[in-house]
């Protein structure tokens, strides 16, 4: 149940400096911090990961709930991170380069906290396609513009192809979850990770367009008949990360 | 010298909303507010972005100089946008998704307010190559992880490729500026943008990493004989936008 880190470099350095988050091994006790952390929710935005975090406050009847909470990277303006009892919620800003930093950053100091059987699950909005209006999507498989279940990431130069399937228990929990909520629009389907919000997403307001609104629909339909249910540009990244190094993945 | 917009669409529609700036066409006067914009300077921290629109309001000699400034997108927690006399000074957070919103949304604000012969510069700190810390790169061209000057998109699933290079002349121009200043070594050459930080920089200390320190100097090394003289991870795309849209832009 231990957060995996897959770097033999690692173990012969002096120190950790987790840069982005402004903390590390010398500068910070991670294991009395963060050891007792069971749950990770991650989403874009630093003022909703801060309401988030307030919820979960006053859901798990916290001492403290209604007031403020501390942003635990206040020395650094990349990322904003707060906790709340046993989970921690942190903002990861756009795109799969940014959800990298920090997600290469938290496994470590997860590792270095000896954090045990933690779950993470990526919360945020994203394009619905084909289903109701304010749906939440439960992601069995993160896919590419291409629509496969594949993260291509470049190691020195090189082309790595890298898996992004979700733990399927998880999301049919959070399924069962959702039936208790009268009025919620719940389902389980492909979410589409994409590299750009305006030409890689079919948008037709973006500075540049050079397609017509039939061959966005076209492509937006071919999405659907794959089985993509939602669009947005961080899943695929966050899959296959979170399944190399043992962290329990939902989006 | 009016910033283009390469989009058909925009013309049909009725009100523009920059979500992502919390600026739109018909809730803002966009020409009374940006009209006289001539430099935009971007970086990826909003905090450093801050200081420096403080540092211009100084240099400048502008009234409040030396007073906090306002954040025009405050509405927004995704980027920070400050305003010292025509300079306007925004953050783009992390990676080319990132920057990528936030230029497709700064141009047609450039477009909608009327802007004319607007410059454009990327500032931010990136990993030197082979040169002395501390030094100022200025960017002829922006190159990818394997040194070719071009910046791939995906538009609708198809990849299109762009090309990536800068304005020679400000090149030029800035560095013939950076004489003046004595102790700040500055010099011209090729920006390598790669889409991650750790594995994909060659970094030893993230929390995946399968090759060892000779692979990665060995790749480091190429990169420095292709005349790459520095790393970081906006460029190719920040070349490839503001060349389509008539922006003079230097990184």
């Amino acid at each position: 149940g231990r957060v995996l880190v897959k770097n033999p470099h690692l173990d012969l350095m002096e120190e950790d400096v987790l840069y982005h988050l402004d903390l590390g091994t010398k500068t910070h006790n991670l294991p009395a911090m963060f050891g007792d952390i069971k749950f990770v929710c991650v989403g874009g935005s630093p003022n909703r990961m801060r309401a988030f975090a307030q919820f979960m406050q006053r859901e798990l009847g916290l001492a403290g709930a209604g007031e403020d909470v501390a942003d635990i990277c206040a020395g650094s303006d990349r990322y904003a991170m707060y906790r709340a009892g046993p989970v921690l919620s942190i903002s990861h800003g756009m795109g799969i380069p940014s959800i990298s930093i920090m997600l290469h950053e938290l496994i470590k100091l997860l590792h270095h906290a000896k954090c045990r059987d933690v779950t993470i699950i990526r919360i945020g909005t994203s394009g619905g396609l084909g289903i109701e209006a304010g749906s939440v999507v439960i992601t069995d498989t993160a896919v590419d513009s291409s629509f496969q279940p594949r993260f291509e990431q470049v190691v020195l130069g090189d082309v790595v192809v890298r898996s992004t399937e979700l733990d399927k228990d998880l999301a049919e929990e959070l399924l069962a979850c959702s039936r208790d909520i009268p009025d919620f629009p719940t389902l389980i389907g492909h979410t589409m990770c994409t590299y750009d919000f305006y030409e890689g997403q079919g948008r037709l307001d973006g500075a540049l367009c050079s397609f017509s609104s039939e061959k966005k629909l076209e492509y937006l339909r071919r999405a659907y008949d794959a089985g993509v249910r939602n669009i947005e540009m961080e899943s695929t990244a966050f899959a296959a990360l979170c399944g190399l190094c043992g962290l329990k993945g939902e989006s």
